[in-house]
């Protein structure tokens, strides 16, 4: 493929004018959406509008005047749509972590309840950290075991010790997309519960939780969703399990009356008791404005055509890459089913060093230990050519050895 | 006394200039910084530089680049001024609620190793709900039982049977304000551990967690820390006890090496465990510019000249309110060192809308379920002639019988 090429399939793309929503740095690529996603155009006047007029003039009238005790609701309606779930049945609150803590517990209580010699959670060796170090710690406090395994064994592994299967829909590492829909199908069919972490689902690939009869679903505000850094999480429980139990972290705001200040707690009817303490209402306002940018796709095909694009454009880097950087092995799957929206290589050595030095040239990617290039593929706001343009800066890099400078070898605090 | 007399005052004020630090809207005696602090006139831009400049064009790059990955130990440092922690003790990180819920976690995991027959929770039958609530799920949680007192009964109620006394130093509704030192104290006699929660005592009173010997302490962002609409809270814990246990929001940022990705937690050293998800970055930097205004006020006395003038605000007002009120009872304590930086009255049947007319006015306190009137006085920002002209609102809504308009007797979702 020539860059010719690529310039034609922008011309084609029916997604293209989706990337004047965003403000884009001169001289970037930016393949690390998955990360932290962009600056949507929109968001610095909707934050300022908070700052200034909402909270400055308004001061404490806004929780009524300008909405503000709904917007976790009104952002979760939002997103609602984006991964198939109803409108009422998911809001944005709290961190992933924080989130996946609450939606777990509710499992291993519902597990407590109904199956009580279930004492398994399982997951995936290589989920994210966080999802692991969550589960570590609630099954220490709750008496139950964490069973991690690698992705393929995990159908044979359910049965009836399992209590829950957890697992990341998308891996945030390789990119590999578990069969949502099935594999919650195989745990249903051993009495187990589902725990779907969308952290690199939610805005990348279509997700249906109702079609894939999900028990719990968590995500991530600011990758996908281009929320802002750090921007709230979000949470959805089906609505058979939703009313069962509080969950532990029992919040004046996740209360059925916040405002009766009563001493004890009685959760709110649905899903709202899923929230706790104040929201952060900059960062949450700067999420809708994230989410909006999503749902402005709906006039052209909407989650279904950006992934046509996104498999499109993750095709063209791999093949690219592979064509032209042979020290470097395919570490995402190559199958389109079996893909998020990402492409990531692997090289035993240098990974870090070719990663530092594309980022000096502008080609935003990231590193992740031990041995992984990463790179994130948002069809809301990239090009064919960008594809095209970040394979040849990484053929050079590898071409010229420009990896070998001694900045590109010095570990930074963040990678 | 006279306007003339509280203008005189405000003449004769060392810290009148540090009014300058905030944007105020016109024509409003703003009397709930207590609730939702006021906008100070760096946020806005500090705000816009994270959006734009920060998030906009560093993307990812600013995790290192604008120092945003030890912004919660930053901030934390700040705020560990003003409450009489040490550097590197405290972080800005979660909700007040999350945090309190991690705190009193790890008070009862101490409790649990090293005194397993204490098995009680005490704390005060008016406590802030949120807390009352927190307590109460997570003792359920771990087979503990949560006792609440009057505030009087408190000290003889701490015996052998007591893990830990959790209190909210300043009462959100009445404004008492306990004897942090004397608390401890006698809890410790006892054999108990103290969870503080400084939501209406962090930049509103002084306070020396170390010389009090507290043990846990907890508190919120977006009050008297001016830190905007729902900023993320704090959490500080002894040295002594902080390394001792994990807490179980065991999120990725509050590991021992966030980057090396690995499956299994290693806490922190340190307060840094107590972090869990990525920060809300938009209100964490939003919550720098508030601190800094209480930090400002160091060249003027500080936290201790703060408190004079606030003593000082609050007896102004509530004098003139009692001696043009007949009707009012006052809610709060008399006596300036049981009283916090608020000023309470009650009224059983028309505290509610006598709030309503007072707002139209452009005097704005708050009304508290089920009877009270609720007047913060943050001495950073208002002047004895707004607690005056506050005074004789009050008289007036109450002498002309504003009050009874249908419009203040509809009740709003959000008081």
């Amino acid at each position: 493929m020539t860059r010719d090429d690529a310039l034609a399939l922008d011309k084609a793309d029916p997604l293209a004018a989706l990337r004047d929503q965003f403000t884009l740095p001169d001289g970037v690529i930016y393949l690390d959406g998955n990360s932290l996603g962009v600056l949507p155009r929109s968001t610095a006047a909707r934050v300022q509008q908070v700052v200034t007029e909402e909270w400055g003039q308004g001061l404490i009238r806004s929780w009524n005047d300008a909405g503000w005790m709904d917007l976790p609701q009104r952002v979760g309606d939002k997103i609602a749509r984006l991964v198939g779930a109803g409108a009422g049945e998911l809001v944005v609150t709290d961190s992933t972590s924080v989130n996946l803590f609450k939606v777990l517990s509710a499992a291993l209580s519902i597990t407590a309840a109904d199956a009580p010699q279930r004492k398994v959670i399982l997951s995936e060796r290589s989920n994210f950290p966080t999802d692991l170090y969550i589960a570590e710690a609630l099954a220490r406090e709750r008496g139950f075991d964490l069973q991690l395994a690698d992705a393929d064994e995990l159908p044979a592994l359910l049965n009836e010790r399992t209590a829950v299967l957890m697992l990341t829909h998308v891996n945030y590492r390789t990119g590999r997309m578990h069969d949502m829909a099935a594999l919650t199908q195989a745990a249903h069919k051993a009495g187990a519960l589902t725990v779907w972490d969308l952290a690199h689902s939610a805005g990348a690939v279509p997700v249906n939780l109702h079609a894939s009869q999900a028990d719990f679903a968590i995500g991530c505000g600011y990758k996908y969703l281009n929320g802002s850094p750090g921007a709230p999480a979000f949470v959805w429980v089906h609505p058979q399990h939703v009313n069962r139990f509080w969950q532990p972290l029992a919040g004046w705001i996740g209360h059925a009356a916040p405002f009766e200040f009563t001493p004890g707690y009685r959760p709110a009817t649905g899903i709202s008791r899923y929230l706790c303490g104040t929201p952060a209402l900059l960062s949450l306002a700067a999420l809708e404005c994230g989410v909006d940018t999503l749902l402005a796709a709906d006039a052209h095909g909407g989650m279904a055509a950006l992934r046509t694009k996104s498999l499109a454009l993750t095709r063209v880097f791999a093949q690219q890459v592979q064509a032209t950087c042979p020290g470097l092995v395919l570490a995402s799957p190559a199958d389109d089913n079996l893909r998020g929206s990402q492409v990531c290589f692997a090289h035993p050595e240098i990974a870090y060093p070719v990663v530092q030095a594309l980022i000096a040239r502008g080609v935003i990617g990231d590193f992740r230990a031990p041995d992984v290039l990463r790179f994130g593929f948002t069809p809301l706001y990239l090009r064919f050519v960008d594809a095209w343009d970040a394979a040849e800066h990484l053929r050079q890099v590898l071409a010229t050895e420009e990896w070998r400078r001694p900045e590109f070898n010095q570990k930074l605090a963040v990678t």
